[in-house]
């Protein structure tokens, strides 16, 4: 089979990806030049970033498979033909990673080591009363793939966890709610707000001055889904009135975070360059490469999107 | 039964623990003033850094209870009448306390936040490569009751754990390793290096330039056991050539750690103020009630020390 690879990746990114893709599609031809392939020898494709024209005019192309768990984007994208099915990357290796951002963000919150931090750059010994983890309850918003590993290893940690999502859901161990009726429930109660949620119209902004005034005072807030859900300003003026006490954010409204953005100095803000769940090259290529075998074999592929819900 | 506390707790203390142990000693007498009661009627002693003299003149006492993990203090204590039975804090809230720590730290250097850190203070959007938690191998010293907790807590995270221990030990998913002679190799598979021995006069001094220089370049030091175990001018140089990648140091030599002291601004330190495992007053008072109990019935006690062994 003819696999595309409409990719932006930097020599660096290309010379960790195509070892890994070749190793797993060794039956395959990878194509990195749509000119050395007739069109409608195309079936597959590949993508990150894909350069716009880059899928038009692939007459026989029955799979745009993305390399990204997010794929907002794409969507939005004129180039990505409607029709072709597409698959985002679901491959557990990013979701461990993301359970382990999602935990060390809730322990460094718990653990107040964001205060340690502080009193070291001041040179002050002084400790605090410190909760057990049974104790702390921690809201994760959005139950896909990442935010239920997210749910069950905080749970499995120790913490007193809820999740919510548009349609219902059920993970062991932790309380699910479901619709927006039961969010200010949710949010009341949570002392640490984790966000895992795909960006839809519906969800683009949704962390705003509104949502942030349910939240009890002093609660945090880890953004690790898109930058758009949260609606900065608003933020920056929960932190200042000490409504919300520490937010870790991994993504922003502009990546990379602008240079003299307020985030980057705010004390209480924790500035991550979009690191939460890299995409690991070797296990994201076993993961294509399953999808492409399904596609070969008439089998269920894994990821498609529903382009009716946006996710 | 009559119950001495010879404990040097602040007002705020007293307003914490006095309470919890009210509740689960209702039927004891707590003594706070040893001269209400006559010397031979005392049994039991809780402790905490006892006054001198405080525990001189009791016949009849069959308990010492510490409401510390670290006995090496009591044990070098002439005022701890060495006949009578010393019981260390055991207590679960604390080893899972020891265990968030221990996963905070790794998680930590694993996730490179500490560097992530660093750049966002320096305004700098940079990624690095991420190794899965299975690729990161974690050497935990000690496998006590808090050592065993936290190498069980880090392999249920996903790393490859090794624990090492003076006398043999079997703990589920963790390599286990025993005595002087299997330390070399142990320290040469170690990117993450977790302190937790006891205190004894092995154990002093142990962790120093000829140790940490058996660790591979780049190895991090995490020490959650006692100050003395590190040699500190060793630690600093090993940091200084870049031998040793990151210190996370909950415990120092002198407590609180003194004004000055290079690690207080040191780039690759992070201090922390003796706040791995703090006791919890509510679950602690448990454990004393419980060997209270046990002593009352003759049943066997629970975190006796082994005089010999120290610990």
């Amino acid at each position: 089979m003819n696999i595309l690879l409409a990719v932006d990746f930097s020599a660096r990114e290309w010379a960790e990806w195509l070892p890994a893709l070749t190793r797993e599609l060794p039956n395959d031809t990878l194509v990195q030049e749509r000119s050395v392939v007739a069109p409608e020898d195309i079936e597959v494709a590949i993508v990150a970033n894909p350069a716009p024209g880059a899928l038009h005019g692939l007459p026989r192309l029955r799979l745009v498979q993305s390399l990204w768990a997010g794929v907002e984007k794409l969507l939005a994208d004129p180039n990505v033909p409607s029709h072709v099915p597409l698959a985002r990357m679901v491959d557990q290796a990013m979701n461990d990673a993301m359970a382990e951002t999602a935990l060390w963000a809730v322990l460094s919150l718990h653990r107040r080591t964001f205060d340690y931090a502080r009193q070291q750059r001041e040179g002050r010994w002084a400790r605090h009363s410190q909760p057990t983890a049974g104790e702390v309850s921690v809201a994760v918003l959005g139950l896909g793939q990442m935010g239920r590993t997210v749910a069950l290893r905080l749970a499995a940690n120790g913490y007193r966890v809820s999740g919510w999502s548009a349609h219902a859901a059920s993970i062991p161990g932790v309380r699910t709610l479901a619709g927006d009726a039961s969010l200010p429930a949710l949010l009341a109660d949570a002392q640490v707000l984790v966000n895992l949620l795909p960006l839809t119209a519906k969800t683009r902004g949704l962390i705003d001055a509104r949502l942030l005034a349910l939240l009890p005072r002093g609660a945090s807030l880890v953004n690790v889904g898109r930058g758009a859900h949260v609606v900065e300003a608003d933020l920056l003026a929960a932190l200042e009135s000490g409504h919300i006490g520490q937010a870790v954010l991994d993504v922003f409204a502009t990546e990379p975070l602008p240079a003299g953005h307020p985030f980057w100095a705010h004390p209480k803000v924790t500035v991550m360059p979009h690191v939460a769940a890299p995409t690991d090259a070797a296990s994201a290529a076993k993961v294509v490469a399953a999808n492409v075998a399904a596609l070969r074999e008439g089998r269920p592929l894994r990821g498609l999107v529903d382009r009716a819900r946006a996710y």
